[in-house]
């Protein structure tokens, strides 16, 4: 009775195993600028024209012929007619920053650098051609890329693309993630709970963590301890890009999720040397990725985060942000698993760092005391009290 | 002709005057746990049961009477028999992780330390009361505090929530923030340009940014440089809780932006130690905080970082996220303006920082081909070749 792991893969390996039997998906859609925040370009973006189409002011001031300035300067100003036309020699006209150069002109003087009385003006500063004049295609030239196929869309990158005149863009589809929760113990919530059940709450964490990170989820109802009823759910949702299946991933006699992968496809990994998470399995299924996260919560979100969302990243081209960290020291020591990249949850008070109930893979209410979590690599013990350790934000 | 900004505040100061103007929103809903990730709760939240509602296994193994264990290992294990009911003295239960512990069994021994033969089990190691039994209660008790108000809900307290039978969560709304374009020279995006035109970006950029920090943007059409319209485009937003108007802020002849604030309520700053960002106008109109962002597009992101995010923030009681930042080298010169905190827009190559064209508030695409900025404190010049700098990821 009881298999055991066939493998207690280092979490480096495993994670080299799986992204590499990921194909990001090539599914592309084309959606209005004002849609794409936050999405990936999937076509590399070039300029439809300059910006600015038109020589433009660069200072509130007047346009002029900058030949017509030689030897200005506060004791000995050059004087200028206003005009509301033309620049011709001896003549200027009243611009903002921003303002198209009006024929005839070549600089621009500012206006701090000026005195007007009438139509006269004293210009006070002698100045070069092209001086305070924007040139056309000075911020983005006609035929310039860009931005390349595979750049998350910031609100900057709006702005920049609707100065050019870029209404649409092609974009790549969020992936589809089916989420399948599993175990005789797990109930909908809502429904009245018998000894031994427990509400299913990690189809919600996931799919929330699936849209926050750009995927789109999907999930699945319960399905029970049943190896015939898990490789259908997994097979009913072959249209999806990836699977996340939740509990039934250990070695007990209820636990059929590896063996149902492995039936249909590639179980690629079985057993991680991470802390919680241990049970974490990866397989492929007619090319799709297959993450069976345990059932204990804490264990789940670890092989979440760890294997999931990266797997997401890479299926959907996302370009993974680089984490939020704080640095500060330990209030409290740190004890982890030896041998296993342990995942700490911890809470951020006074300036200092403190683990939060680190016992047990079950303990959700854990995670809603944290701000977020230490990563300990498997050679060491843990980390002593003062020690600065690295907070990965939640 | 030109009035001179009245002050050209430090950053930090006009942070102070205009977040102390902000009254946070008291608006409040109630929506389905589902819908609630991102979002900040309004109220306390207290368990309304335990988690567990029973004692549960907390390994795969059989549930016994610890008392039967006494002496029990390898070479001399305790015998005892197999029971599908209540267990007594002598017997033992078949359970997994999280099944409930039958009635009379107070431990469970793990599945490796037994051997089992049809209905005979072989106990390998001794036990004491409560070994491997999670008690009621143990991850959340009912009535505890679960989160307080004011938590942003993060996926793993959905889980925590729903694990306690929340299914409803009281939420702030989300602040409606008119955004209040504005200048003679901007076009509708899609318009057809003449000279001296370009098209209108801030709103959009603004509304992205307002979207993803958790407000809700309502985008006004383009007002002209009419100081009576910009009034009336204020008043028009009167059942906004923040407004932010680009456009208009300087001191020229058409900037008419202060000014209407002014008169409808109070200018709080005009004129921030900002590069580029100096023309940014605060204030508070009945109650509600105004941003007035420079027009020229880098000018105004800068402004809406600083300012207008934070403000938000505050307004719907959203705690701040750290940073995500970026320590590396810089692989060329930065230069700042003296007596302005810089905001200089770089990105990252093989390992170390480089400015993008730091030239120009006018110069947008420098946004697009940047991966963050690096703030360069007033009361020095830059940083040089080398030196580390923290970059702020966009």
């Amino acid at each position: 009775m009881g298999r055991l792991f066939r493998s207690r893969m280092d979490v480096d390996t495993a994670k080299n195993i799986f992204f590499k039997a990921i194909r990001p998906i090539e599914r592309k859609e084309s959606v209005p600028l004002e849609a794409a925040n936050g999405r990936v370009l999937a076509s590399d973006i070039e300029a439809e024209q300059n910006v600015p189409h038109y020589k433009r002011a660069a200072m509130d001031g007047y346009a002029l012929k900058a030949n017509d300035t030689l030897g200005a300067a506060a004791p000995s100003p050059v004087l200028l007619t206003l005009t509301n036309g033309d620049v011709g020699p001896g003549t200027c006209h009243r611009v903002h920053t921003g303002s198209a150069i009006p024929k005839g002109a070549d600089a621009v003087v500012m206006l701090e650098d000026t005195r007007a009385s009438g139509t006269t003006v004293e210009i006070l500063s002698q100045l070069h051609p092209g001086k305070h004049v924007g040139a056309i295609g000075e911020d983005v030239a006609a035929g310039e890329l860009l931005l390349s196929s595979g750049h998350l869309l910031r609100p900057g990158d709006m702005a920049v693309l609707a100065s050019t005149g870029i209404s649409d863009v092609e974009i790549y589809h969020r992936p589809l993630v089916a989420i399948i929760p599993t175990g005789e113990e797990v109930v909908p919530m809502g429904k009245p709970l018998e000894a031994g059940q427990v509400w299913e709450t990690n189809s919600l964490m996931t799919a929330c963590y699936v849209r926050q990170a750009g995927g789109f989820p999907r999930i699945n109802d319960i399905v029970t301890d049943d190896p015939e009823l898990i490789r259908q759910a997994i097979q009913d949702n072959s249209d999806a890009d990836m699977i996340v299946i939740s509990g039934g991933t250990s070695v007990g006699e209820r636990d059929h999720v590896p063996a149902a992968v492995e039936a249909l496809g590639e179980l690629l990994v079985h057993g991680v040397a991470i802390s919680p998470g241990k049970p974490t399995a990866l397989g492929v299924v007619e090319g799709k990725p297959i993450l069976c996260m345990p059932g204990y919560p804490v264990a789940g979100l670890v092989a979440l985060l760890v294997f999931g969302i990266p797997a997401l990243q890479k299926l959907g081209h996302i370009p993974p942000r680089p984490e939020t960290v704080v640095s500060l020291p330990l209030k409290e020591k740190i004890t982890s698993r030896q041998g296993y990249q342990t995942y700490v949850r911890v809470r951020i008070t006074d300036g200092s760092v403190e683990p939060v109930m680190a016992s047990g893979a079950g303990i959700l209410s854990s995670v809603a005391k944290a701000d977020g979590y230490v990563v300990v690599p498997p050679n060491i013990e843990g980390y002593g009290v003062g020690t600065e350790v690295d907070v990965i934000w939640f």
